[in-house]
């Protein structure tokens, strides 16, 4: 799928058919994650993916019992390695880290028929728990993903003139 | 470009010719941003679109006089409007949500036949200073576009075993 259709078509899903992810389908989309870009190319996202449906429903639980994480075949804990290293503007590398490889993941699933959706309401003392990640691991993002079971809505987006502006702050 | 192919492709460029970048592809890549998802699509990601050639010797240098900076013909300061609200799990939005809009520019820049690198060693107050950013906007990253006047090479990753684990953190 042209890399325009997919950011186009990418949507959050929150409804999804019973059918599992091949393992070579979700391979393919591990894989866009593993060549994402990196702070000085630390790679220290990490992700642990659970299709077992029990491991599926405490998981759900940990994330405020929304429905669709424990219906969706499948759920990554998005996670990093991390020493809290700081870039020089002030910011966090592993969130940031963490987010490019998620997105994409959402854009190589997009582009393979399935749906996905971020997650940042869990508890993250929860996931760790029910998953087994050490205290030193951060939980960033949790991600479901399967076949859709809903139909897209229009994006509702701001225009490019809210967001952009030209040579200087003008906004 | 196929989705797989721009994630395979995309690197980081830090040699730029001098050919300027397009409007009309530059309005594109930027809309990729747009079409980004966000926190309860909050959409706080501003971009600031730098072409001006002294404009950019002075974000050079708020960049730690890092050369690329200051020879890509296109530097987008990249924004968060935020009240620096946090996710139940504990994450700052923000960064997460400018992250992944940057994310798309790169794929959408690789398609057009861009490079692009992600700067994070940068003085904020510098660059807020040379492009007038108010005190409460967060800038993230620094982004710099331009033709690649360099030639690829192999991405240096860890395999998927190394940071993929199975239904429990076993890494």
């Amino acid at each position: 799928m042209d890399v325009y259709e997919a950011i186009r078509n990418r949507r959050s899903v929150r409804a999804y058919g019973p059918d599992a992810v091949d393992r070579e389908v979700l391979l393919r989309v591990l894989d866009a994650a593993r060549l994402a870009p990196s702070a000085n190319n630390r790679q220290e996202w990490r992700f642990v993916v659970v299709a077992d449906h029990d491991r599926r429903q405490r998981l759900m639980q940990a994330a405020n019992n929304q429905r669709f994480v424990g219906e969706a075949p499948v759920v990554i804990a998005c996670c990093a390695k991390t020493d809290e290293r700081r870039m020089r503007c002030g910011q966090l590398a592993y969130p940031i880290d963490v987010a490019i490889a998620i997105d994409h993941m959402t854009l190589a699933a997009t582009a393979e028929g399935l749906g996905t959706c971020w997650v940042g309401s869990f508890y993250e003392d929860k996931v760790k728990d029910v998953l087994g990640i050490p205290g030193d691991v951060r939980v960033v993002e949790l991600l479901t993903m399967g076949y859709p079971a809903d139909s897209p809505r229009p994006k509702s987006r701001f225009s490019l003139d809210d967001i952009v502006s030209w040579e200087a702050w003008n906004l």
